[in-house]
């Protein structure tokens, strides 16, 4: 049984930063997610794959302990695949290329024993393939938890605010935020998104870390101080997964706990970056993530 | 007998921002930073006026106790003047016209007294114009803090450095950083200020907040959640007079200080940034500053 149910792509993506680049690299939302999730809670990964998938890549996130039960495999198409790169700034990725593929025609059947899970991530995907998703619970999840981006916010705003209406916790980068609700403020922005229902609004800022809305309250979690970013393809989605992770095993959604979750995200995320594809979240340890937990608190005492 | 000394300039700007504009309102680093500093500590304003600035203000930062023997008077030249434009996005002033008038040949000469101050603040000015100060001092003051712009850094770069070598907090802003260094990360260009001899390095970065690097520690304090930025002009300014008087008030230049004073600069400068020129700073009341100082205690306990 998962406590956990990661939604999102599945992904070849080929990066190039400034300090190399890789073809073919696993990526993807769901990918980064689940595998950030799995550092702390049992998760099961719905996605779809292509044809072309590298069996390696399976063979990788099972040894991970993630359930693949979800997995669909398009045997007509390609894998989703992306292309891009990153210049000397670090923080915004261009989009050279987006090969929706398997993607194209994606929909979801969540196995049966997903539809009672808990918890709850929709990672980066289609707004109405995330409200499908929601819809084939058996329950209400305890808590569920929905990332976005651009892409969609260009094509479907109503379906995303919709989305952002119907989870517990609204996640997105701060020009998504922006961009959703049409200002230059994200204090605006995270107002907007409780306004609409979802009772938290977490707006992720790269290196400048995140910041957390609740109903009166604020928090603000700084970006770790890396010297060398390698490739922050999929920090994003890290951060994502490890919350939703850390939130099912401690099952306490106080104010307290969510921030401690944040930090907890934000160290699991600044790993990501300091490595292509999913090479660092593959090595890492609970024992390095808790190292880092505390140099936050260091950060921030005063 | 002045605590501290604030170099600078003031100037009459014309600001333009979505929410309004001002024309000729008061403005330029010395002004903005020694109103902040007159919130911690006694403070003496060096800096050129021209012959068609206006009585009323002079009068309104004698109002403040702010000592007026450094600020010379150019009879034959205009107040030096800086037009600026924000956009949506109000962390970036798009300069429209720079006119240095008065600030052309200014060579600040200070007053007996100041030499033997023990803090100096070297406020956004030509780095030759920096150093020539920091020559008349008596002693070497017990704290000198100095901050720049990017004109300076694309114009004398070697100087700016120099700069940085010789007082012990170098202050600048994130793209500053990037420019004076030559690279794309805010960690590495602080590690570079380090290991040119200034004991700390502070790298403010507008709403996003600060962060400062010393020797082996780090310090990230978030920006103030304001939902309506009217006018950041003199927000950085804001932030280093506030910090060198906060400084001068304790004179306690331990690690855990610093970062108090942190925070009430970044209290003081996120006030600066709810009305136009000088505006908020005129009323600002330490009593408002301590509730924010506790504010930020709030957003970043977890």
């Amino acid at each position: 049984m998962v406590d956990v149910v990661v939604v999102g792509t599945v992904a070849l993506d080929d990066v190039k930063t400034p300090f190399g680049e890789v073809k073919n690299a696993l990526g993807g939302s769901a990918t980064f997610a689940s595998l950030a999730c799995s550092l702390f809670s049992k998760v099961g990964l719905v996605a779809v794959i292509g044809n072309d998938f590298p069996e390696k890549h399976i063979d990788f996130l099972a040894s991970k302990k993630i359930d693949l039960k979800g997995l669909q495999r398009d045997k007509a198409r390609k894998s989703f695949h992306w292309s891009g790169e990153y210049g000397l700034d670090l923080n915004v990725a261009k989009t050279l290329r987006t090969d929706l593929n398997a993607l194209e025609t994606f929909s979801p059947k969540l196995p049966e024993e997903y539809r009672k899970a808990d918890f709850l991530f929709l990672g980066n995907l289609d707004p109405e393939i995330q409200l499908n998703v929601l819809a084939q619970m058996k329950k209400r999840p305890k808590m569920v938890i929905a990332d976005t981006m651009n892409l969609w916010i260009e094509r479907k705003r109503e379906k995303v605010l919709q989305v952002v209406k119907e989870v517990d916790i609204a996640l997105m980068n701060d020009a998504e935020a922006r961009q959703l609700f049409r200002t230059p403020s994200i204090v605006r922005a995270g107002r907007e998104i409780l306004s609409l229902d979802s009772k938290v609004a977490i707006i992720k800022k790269g290196e400048h870390g995140c910041v957390m809305f609740t109903d009166k309250k604020h928090f603000a979690c700084p970006g770790y101080p890396l010297e060398k970013v390698i490739d922050p393809t999929g920090s994003g989605d890290s951060f994502g997964g490890a919350l939703i992770g850390y939130l099912a095993r401690t099952r306490d959604f106080t104010e307290k706990n969510m921030r401690k979750g944040i930090v907890y995200a934000s160290s699991v995320a600044s790993f990501n970056a300091e490595d292509f594809s999913v090479k660092r979240l593959s090595s890492l340890s609970m024992k390095d993530v808790e190292t880092r937990f505390e140099e936050f608190r260091g950060f921030v005492k005063f």
